[in-house]
Parts: C-alpha cells; sequence; structure tokens
C-alpha cells in the first residue's frame, strides 16, 4: 500500500487517511514509510467566516491550478460534522465536479465524536495527500473558531477569504485572523458594499504592515466572483509569489519541520494526559474527591489542585 | 470581595471573573467560598450558525425576562475574539442597551491567547453569575463549532437558532446539532423561505423523536422575528416550561453535579499533560528524538510513540 500512495493511487491514499483516522496501528506503520517522501507540495490554507464562499473559490482554484497543469489536492474540514471519508456537505458538492480528474483529489474530513483531534487528522491527510504527488495542498474550513486557526496554522499560505455587508463578521477576521493571513480575497466583489468591505481590510492591513518588519511579506487584498470563474488566476498568481518568497527564505522547508515539532508536542502532550488521569483517577483516595464534587462540596479547581498535589 | 458577590455586586463580580480568567491564585481561592451559592440559576445556551441573529434573539429575551422581573446575566463566547473582559463585538453592541439596568450584566469572553480554556472561562463566568443571584443566565456563542458545542453543552436548556435561507447551515445544524437543541428558533421568520427551512427542523426533529423514549422532552420548534421584538414571550414560557421539566426529574441539581465534574477532570487532565510534557521533553535522550523530528527523519506519531514508551 505504502508503494501505492507513492505512486499516487487514489484508492491507497484514501485508504491509509482512514487508517490514520481510525488510528489503526497499520496507519502509523505506513506513515513512518511515507513520511521522508513529504514536504515537496504546496499546502494552502483557506478559511474565513460562513457564508463567503469559501468552497466556490476552492473550486475556482482548483480550475485554475489545473489549468496551469498542477495536480490539486483538497481536504475539506468540517468541525460540525460528524461525517468523513468523502461525504462533502452543501457548496462542497460543486467541487465534487472535479471528482473525474484524476488530477485532482478532495477528502472531507469531520469530527466522527473525537473532539479535539481534527488538526491532526488534517495534518495527516495533508501528508498522505503530499507523499502521493499532489503539488498543491488546498485544506479548507467551515468557520473561523479555534479549530479552524489551528488547522490553516499548518498551511505555508492562508488565504482569508470575506464577502460583503458581513460587518460583524469581518470585525471578527480583523480581531482574530489579520495575523494570519498570507492573503486576502474579498469574493463576491460584485455586491453592495464590496467598496467598503475593501477599505476596511486594506485599513486593517496597513494597521499591521506598521508593526512588522520591512522585508516582511506584504499580505495583498484581491477581489473575486468565484461564481462566475472571476479572479482565480490572480490569486494562484499571489500564491505562487508567495511560495516563491518563503522558498527563497527557506522558510518553506523549515515550515515542515516546525508543524511536525507542534504535532509531535501535541501527540506526545495527548497521550500523556490520557495514562496519567486514568491513574490518578483509580487512587483509592480519588473517590472521596470525586464524591465530594459530585456532592456540589468541593469546587472543580479546587478538586483538581487537591488530587495533583497528591499525585506529585 | 467574596460578600460582595454574594451581595450581587457588579464590580465585585467583574474583578472575580478576570481573575479567574488571568489564572490568579486570589480567584482560585474566592471560587472555593462563593461555588457553595451557585447551583440556582437557570442556565440557557445559545447557539446556531453566524447570521442568523443569536444576538438579536439574546437581546429580546433579556427583555423579555426582564419584563417578568427576573434577574438576567449574559456570558457572550467569541472564539474568534482575543478581546475580553466588557469589550462587545458588532451585534452584540445592541445588548448594551441593557447596560444602565442593574438587573443586567453582560460579561464578553475572548480568547485571549489561550486556546481551549474557553469553556472552562465560561463555565467559571456562569459560575459567578449564578452565585451573584441572576436568575436566569444565558451563554451566547458565535457559532457552531467544537468549542461552541463544548460550550452550550455546559447549560441546563440550549436554544440552537436558525435562519430561512441559509441552506448550507442548516446541513451543518442537522449534522452535529441537532441532539443538542432542547428548543429550536426559527429567526428571521418574516424572510422568504421561511416555511421551507421550518419544514426541514421539524422533519429532522421527527425523525430525532422516533429514537428517544416516549417521557423525553420534545424539542418544539418556534418562530421569531428577534430585529421588531417578535416571538420572545413564546420562548420564555418554553424555557420555563423545559426547566420545571428538569427540576421534576431531578436533572437540574443533577446537571450541575455533572458540569463539575466534566470541569474537574478537564482541568486535572490539562494540568497533568502540561507536567508530564515539561518532565518526557527535559529527558537527556528527548533532545536526539526532537532533532530526529526537526530534520524530519521520524514522523511525529512515531517520535510521540518512542517517547512514551521510555517514559513508562
Amino acid at each position: 500500500m505504502v508503494a501505492g500512495v507513492l505512486a499516487g493511487q487514489v484508492a491507497a491514499g484514501a485508504r491509509l487517511i482512514r487508517w490514520l483516522e481510525d488510528d489503526d496501528p497499520r496507519g502509523r506503520v505506513a506513515l513512518g514509510q511515507v513520511y521522508p517522501h513529504t514536504g515537496r507540495a504546496h499546502l494552502v490554507g483557506v478559511t474565513g467566516p460562513g457564508g463567503v464562499g469559501k468552497s466556490t473559490l476552492v473550486d475556482m482554484l482548483i480550475t485554475e491550478q489545473r489549468r496551469r497543469g498542477r495536480r490539486v489536492g483538497v481536504v475539506a474540514v468540517d468541525p460540525s460534522s460528524p461525517f468523513t471519508g468523502g461525504a462533502i456537505l452543501g457548496d462542497r458538492v460543486r467541487m465534487q465536479r472535479h471528482a473525474a480528474d484524476e488530477g485532482v483529489f478532495i477528502r472531507s474530513m469531520g469530527t466522527r465524536g473525537q473532539l479535539g483531534g481534527l488538526a491532526r487528522a488534517s495534518y495527516d491527510a495533508m501528508l498522505v495527500l503530499d507523499a502521493m504527488g499532489y503539488e498543491v495542498i488546498f485544506v479548507e474550513t467551515v468557520g473561523v473558531g479555534q479549530d479552524e486557526i489551528e488547522i490553516v496554522a499548518l498551511a505555508h499560505s492562508t488565504i482569508i477569504v470575506a464577502a460583503p455587508g458581513l460587518g460583524d463578521e469581518i470585525q471578527a477576521i480583523k480581531a482574530g485572523l489579520m495575523e494570519a493571513g498570507d492573503l486576502f480575497v474579498l469574493n463576491k466583489a460584485d455586491r453592495d458594499g464590496a467598496l467598503q468591505t475593501l477599505r476596511q481590510l486594506e485599513m486593517s492591513l496597513h494597521l499591521r504592515e506598521q508593526s512588522v518588519a520591512a522585508d516582511a511579506w506584504k499580505p495583498p487584498v484581491l477581489q473575486a466572483v468565484a461564481a462566475r470563474g472571476e479572479g482565480g488566476a490572480g490569486i494562484v498568481d499571489v500564491l505562487d509569489r508567495h511560495a516563491q518568497f518563503l522558498r527563497a527564505s527557506g522558510a518553506f522547508a523549515a515550515q515542515r519541520a516546525r508543524r511536525a515539532h507542534e504535532v509531535f508536542v501535541k501527540l506526545l502532550r495527548d497521550a500523556a494526559a490520557k495514562k496519567i488521569l486514568a491513574s490518578a483517577l483509580a487512587r483509592p483516595d480519588a473517590a472521596a474527591v470525586l464524591a465530594d464534587v459530585a456532592a456540589c462540596r468541593l469546587d472543580p479547581h479546587a478538586a483538581a489542585d487537591l488530587l495533583l498535589e497528591r499525585i506529585s
């Protein structure tokens, strides 16, 4: 199967992703063998508030990347969905028109009940697509929550998508996402209020630029009408320029090591927590603490402190 | 200050919430003293996709609860915002018209950089508002991600808000949120497509009802036009009925113990993970593993397994 993944066979890749999601030990072994062959793909995160047309935009970008002869992988992440394994919800159905194209592989990721594991599962899927030889991999999220920010942080380049007239949502972008974006796209740019939203974005970016180094990347703001296929070439031009910028400074390769380090620490942390929690709760004196918590005699903070102190 | 909180003084309550957010040891001590006085408030979670008008709905529900003579607390949660301490974003400004009313206390919670801690901070804020004597506490989130679901799971009653014409978002509700709702509100019910969305919601609920016990709570679907103040009385009637239902079965009080248990386990887990991670990374042989990860010779899963094995 490892040979199949490295040869770019869709069935082999899909099976490996599924194994990794299911924590199947065979997945771990295969990943170890596939891992040295990763690091070539340009990983592009696409995020932004609901309703701005992220899936339609990714659909357009797939078309443009294919026009340039590149093989494209897509990891479509939906933290609110318990479905995975290629089930694509709502608008994402549109992307499926690329399903017949052998140069495009779309994989949908949901939570399947295991909260918190989505960033790790997305990372694993990106590694597999990378090893399969897809040259550009888009990671698209449904919203702008903590999970989503964590997921796009795994990419080389992050596109933040906005749309006119989402006043509240633009506020959220300003507050939490301005720093994460390498490229801002105002989609639905033919709608009322486009100019105003564009100005808001540009002003926020201007403020941000004043606090960064002179040779830092300056995130551009582009306009698009993805539903009509307008603006794709300009966006891919900027993505190519950003990848070039990262390669020139060595940041492209360095980011792979940084991502691996972060995922390693997270995995270690989760496994260690599971282990120590089980042993703490199995202590003979833990029952009394749990009873005090259940009877609301002891608040949760005090109870946790108490048990931790005894473990030490 | 504890006396101030129990007497319902806003300054004392705001300070305690801030201390708890900042992990100030004084906060822990005060919470321990305040904790036995909690458990009276009816905790109501309000969630749903972006753009359905959750804040406007909460604003209307505050007005209706005040009309019934109840003191109201609001915890407005925004995982994408690094701002807290009463900073209210966007639409939530509208709620601020209640700020002059001594019977209403609104507290906004953001991440302030500490990912994952938002559910705990929201729980702490609810405890403080509860101890201050607010009879109804609304916890409102901005979206429907994992964090949001975790937060509303801390409430007695959960309102899921939808709006007409958000096809994609309704899909998300169906997939992840149908089980979490005790009451569904179709807001903006005067808009095109209201009837269709209403039917979708009712059909999903009907499917859900077939798999639950006969004496289980049957979540109703209500309509509202919150921007015009329409539908508030009906929603509060159902909330009162749900609280009554929970009290009759003992579930109202039991939920307090369940919440406390969950938060306790989470706190213990986080603290234990922090501790064991530090000691694992301080091992002399950890440096070689970290170097292998950095050089991409070892994949993150294998590296974590290796170090965990050595700890055991």
